[in-house]
């Protein structure tokens, strides 16, 4: 099995243009990568995100909001994700259940059991090997991402909706520091990089 | 609160008509009812159905079409079914949870504990008051449904996935007689009514 990675964090934390990085490091060492993202990577997931993301249905109920991401992500694992960690190739996946989490549970304060009853149920047992989450203080954050196009469903909530999510994603990589690292994305772009490589060698995604 | 009231069945059995006879019949003996169905019932649910009915996506993991249609009746409880309860109208709505476990668990041979861990997450108590099962062979079903309009993705299956779901339903209605009966819609029309008239009396929606 292929090795599975995701990265994490808060608008205008830097996951793109790390995540352009990350791919490139591990394909200089010999890493085949298959890049994807959450919500979405399949047809259907991209139709589920549309959904998610669009301004058009403000109020969705949050267990309805909770089961589409599920959705998608069942259809994630099932077309792209397994069929890669299969054949040896090594995922890269921008968001995965850490963000539901982190942004359902934390920012919306759904019930976190209901998340993880969830999870159980679409993933089994399987688990990110590394899940890196991009940590960053939120007035940064939104700074950095403010110049962006307009903002989606989810963007336009409030400082106290993401100061939740952030504090989420921290708790996270506390409890289960075996597969969960945190990187402090407030530094400069080549401070946040040397962060990551050494967190993947650490986690022997990479020898050192 | 309210009654709510499901009414079930394979293609061509006849739920149209007979959901238009049952909601005349109710609001005859002063029922305020609301009359919905599944998936959709709401803008997002409707938005759901069109991607799980769509001939584009045949091949749609299962897991990710059972939580869509968990996600469409999360939506559809807390904006249309439970608010009508609570207003003490009846709801009438044209296929339920059963469907679900007729057509995905028996149809389609999913995992039926995998539905009722779902059933529990999004409804916790809720169980409709009454489930009306329209039965016919598959043969009568397919014959009238054959004439109408060209089949989505779910009526395109073949008729040993029929049998499934009319077995399905039959069981169903075995395990919970307290709150689902059967109606032979193979007969006349007329006869269809007056069965129907006596079990909504039986099961205490109507006066005798």
């Amino acid at each position: 099995m292929g090795k599975f990675i995701t990265l994490e964090g808060i608008e205008g934390v830097g996951k793109t243009s790390n995540l352009r990085y990350i791919k490139e490091l591990l394909e200089s060492s010999g890493h085949d990568c298959v890049v994807t993202r959450e919500p979405g990577g399949t047809n259907l997931g991209e139709a589920l995100r549309g959904l998610l993301l669009s301004h058009s249905d403000d109020n969705m109920s949050a267990d309805s909001e909770l089961l589409m991401m599920f959705a998608a992500r069942a259809e994630h694992l099932s077309k792209v994700i397994l069929p890669a960690l299969e054949n040896d190739q090594t995922v890269l996946c921008d968001r995965f259940t850490e963000a539901t989490y982190a942004y359902q549970g934390g920012g919306r304060l759904l019930d976190v059991d209901k998340i993880s009853e969830l999870e159980e149920w679409v993933q089994g047992e399987l688990r990110p090997d590394l899940t890196i989450i991009l940590d960053a203080p939120v007035e940064i954050g939104r700074a950095r991402a403010g110049s962006r196009s307009e903002p989606d469903r989810i963007e336009k909530e409030q400082d106290d909706f993401f100061q939740r999510v952030r504090s989420a994603y921290i708790e996270l990589a506390d409890h289960y520091p075996h597969r969960i690292c945190l990187v402090d994305a407030s530094k400069e772009f080549v401070a946040v990089q040397q962060q990551i490589q050494e967190q993947l060698v650490e986690y022997d995604i990479l020898n050192s």
